[in-house]
């Protein structure tokens, strides 16, 4: 097929690489073009605009940081839209809000072409190895296309609906449950630890019990050792979404006392001099911290 | 082996039945008599009381309600401390406190007697189908009689360490985690269903993907449902193991923030009127009623 | 003095009715004019816009809604800085955001023309007895202008610092106090409530004793006898200053778990059907109601 | 009057130097003598025991730290129970909590003995002063002897009701509300500092506006320059009002999620070597530590 990619950070290039492999014609872009050069190399063409990426595809995906960086890789005259033919189909990978989501919706209605939100669970090498989970929606004849290649990208697709700006919800939604059970291991192993079980011992008893699910597995190794670099996915990103949440949850009418928690737990921290070198898991050292459990204050 | 069991509510009468079923000799005691009479059938002997139950065996199991219950089984002219001869070991399966694990065990090796905590994770059908996640926690020679004792009745034994109160400890963490699981699922839900996604399809979408630990599957059919009956585990116990966990924090001078917040949803959700019927992930209906998503406010 | 006057909702009318009868020549604008009638029957000239209002005067002062509201009489061909002559001053009296207080700052500077942010503090009956406590800042110059008017219409006038944006802030966090007060006095009515304490008579123990400043006082009889109308100021204008304040901390870095705990507060008690004719005190209703202890769940 | 006085700490020994000087016949008791030599050269007569403070007496008052302070001095076989007349009366000025209160009530009135419970809000100064704030209760015949005595000691005595433990409920949930007014200012000079404003000149501010009740001027003091010592009331006082005041809550079945909050913050600070020699007040150092505006993480 003809696919368009746009975006190609450490997970938009894992992707837009599994599209090559499995033999699609593929156009990239990126806006700092050094990472265009594997995927060119590959066989995919470097594309010099997101317009440029989209043009005569049937399908253009795109994966970019923030709400801010598809908005702009969307619109414009050198946006995706731009460059779509009628009839083509937008596939948003990113983990953006609702309201975005929505807007960017209508847009492409308007626009007589397709859109499809399939945000994603799972870091890079997840995506390298096609192992993702992914959360679609969109009109049916929209899913009829994008779900037999999310397929090829990934573990699971889950249909949520018609409304594509549900699947961002869903996602944002489970980006805030891994927030809590990063909380929860912070505090679980401050508790531990001042008891004197060594808190690698105790996630390796947990998750080798009914704990099983890989964020306890991957987020407790990282906290019971405090180390939180390198960032699988960032600091600064992890609060992102966690303002979205909120945004998204304060616009339905739903308190969400665990999000206002880590909202005020991500601000802590950063406040302290963690920042975008570290992962999102680092936000479990406020509990450490309120317990005199930090290891080292300054190195982090 | 020769084999004393003190305590035969819902667990402990499915953990004391596959004793017997194992070939072991087991000689049982339940303060109501009734809950007795299956193991009897099935080959147990029953005692008149925990003394007795606990005269002349290698090793006797306690699994009862509380740290009150523990104790009145255990101290006392008609108690196992008075029963077991010396050399003998108690394998203690009950969720009990920090200090009251500590205090027995001081008692037990006072009395020349092994003490072993082995709280257990999993409901009653668990127990009958030998899949409890077991911590346990005792000096090497009395883990060395105990587990394999406990390998029997679950899927695994994790070691926590040499001091008996540790394994309670990580018992009452592992259900703080369990706790935050339901508040979790309670928000979600809440914010999903007002969002217009039915909560039961959101549950299972993020359950078949990253969130697929049995704790998800379990409470967020529950809660999606909205129906807590039958309680698989009881919201006073429920509450109950969340003070105890306050309290074992408190004394290590960790604060728990999360632990807080259900402490309060507890009270919130009592004083609404459900109470020892209902399942503890019952808590969620605090995060549904303000969320103005709770279905019935009079029959949940 | 010459003064234009924006904006006469029940606080800005008693304001300007104290301008026009402490002798100043006041031109007086509203967006709907009926409310400019007393006005104009007291002596002052009702303009038809913004700019009309400030035209030829040495001071305007606004106080109006919102953030939206202040920029648009403020912006555009018929606002307040289109109409003001180079060298007079505008005094905003409004309850704003600290960034639209920093950019309206900036384009009064651009313009020529004085700023001074002064919220108030007090009610509708405090402004028209000139009781109110008003925060001023602004540079020196505008302050020697503005604080001689400021005293006539309040009992006293602090001077935050050279920032205009500075007394937004500190008014926010005025009300964020305020909002922890009403929550407080919510837990402590259900406590003794549910203790057997009448909650009238137990606010009028507190408050005659070391809890005697007035919003003890105001709010305390409101939640105790669970009145929540006439609304003195209204629950959504409460929310919107809950999420300025956040919105403010936020950008400083700086987590407030009150705030947050007040997000979720606001969010519930509208979730539950109240809304804006009751007064923002109305969120006690929370821990009211999850005491069990809410009055009327129909009629607040 | 012919009065005893237990407990010479520094309330004790003010109130009980009051009444020597307002004339009455007062016997002194306190467990470490040297406390009670000024009282001696002032007229007081020293006794040995409670029961010999108690001896003959017309009431005697109690001022002692905690619960079990005051279970000690009053019962056994040199408590004031034994030494007090059948028709006295004991007032017991400790803050102490319900329960503790209810039990104390009843064996008072076995004993055919008086108990009127009669907490005091301020600090030593206000003790000497003869400004405190004094609450009530008790059954009408012994307030009758209590009050015209109490109103020598304080500024107020407001009458609770008529059951003793409610004047200790009142007095925790007072407590209670100071120490959420010492939180609030440090989430609020917190933001205020990290936005330039000094936090001193922000107290001054809001304490001359409507903000002007005590508590917020003297913790607002402490907290803007972060001067925790000496300890008017100390942080561990603090922290077992904190736990008084969750346990009479919970027994009503009431959440106070602004107590679960000070409950986390008082573990927090104590975690970070804070401690007895420090005002409860130093609570508000988690607020400013975690915004980053803590001034010397070793000597605060």
């Amino acid at each position: 097929m003809q696919i368009g990619f746009v975006g190609l950070g450490s997970m938009g290039a894992a992707i837009a690489m599994n599209l090559v492999e499995s033999g699609h014609e593929v156009q990239v872009f990126n806006r700092s073009p050094g990472r265009a050069e594997p995927l060119g190399k590959a066989g995919a063409t470097v594309a010099a605009s997101p317009a440029e990426a989209a043009h005569l595809v049937d399908v253009v995906f795109s994966m970019v940081a923030d709400d801010a960086a598809l908005t702009a890789v969307t619109l414009g005259e050198n946006g995706i839209l731009a460059g779509l033919r009628p009839g083509a189909l937008h596939i948003s990978l990113s983990t953006i809000g609702v309201d975005t989501a929505q807007a960017l919706a209508a847009l492409h209605l308007d626009a007589g072409v397709g859109f499809v939100s399939a945000p994603v669970f799972g870091r890079p090498d997840a995506a390298a190895a096609r192992k993702l989970f992914i959360m679609a929606a969109g009109a049916d004849e929209h899913l009829k296309v994008a779900v037999p290649l999310l397929e090829q990208l990934g573990q699971s697709v889950g249909i949520v609906g018609a409304d594509p700006s549900q699947a961002n919800l869903v996602k944002l939604i489970g980006n805030f449950m891994l927030s809590v059970i990063i909380e929860t291991l912070g505090e679980a192993c401050a508790v531990a630890g001042k008891a004197g079980i060594d808190p690698t011992h105790f996630v390796d008893l947990l998750t080798n019990a009914n704990f099983n699910a890989p964020p306890y597995k991957i987020y407790g190794a990282m906290i019971a050792s405090q180390q939180f670099q390198p960032a699988g996915f960032s600091l600064p990103l992890g609060q992102k979404d966690n303002r979205l949440m909120l945004a998204a949850a304060e616009a339905l009418g739903v308190p969400l006392p665990l999000a206002s928690l880590l909202h005020d737990r991500f601000l802590a921290v950063r406040s302290q001099g963690i920042g975008a070198e570290h992962d999102w898991s680092a936000v479990a050292l406020c509990a450490l911290t309120e317990a005199g459990m930090r290891k080292d204050a300054r190195r982090p």
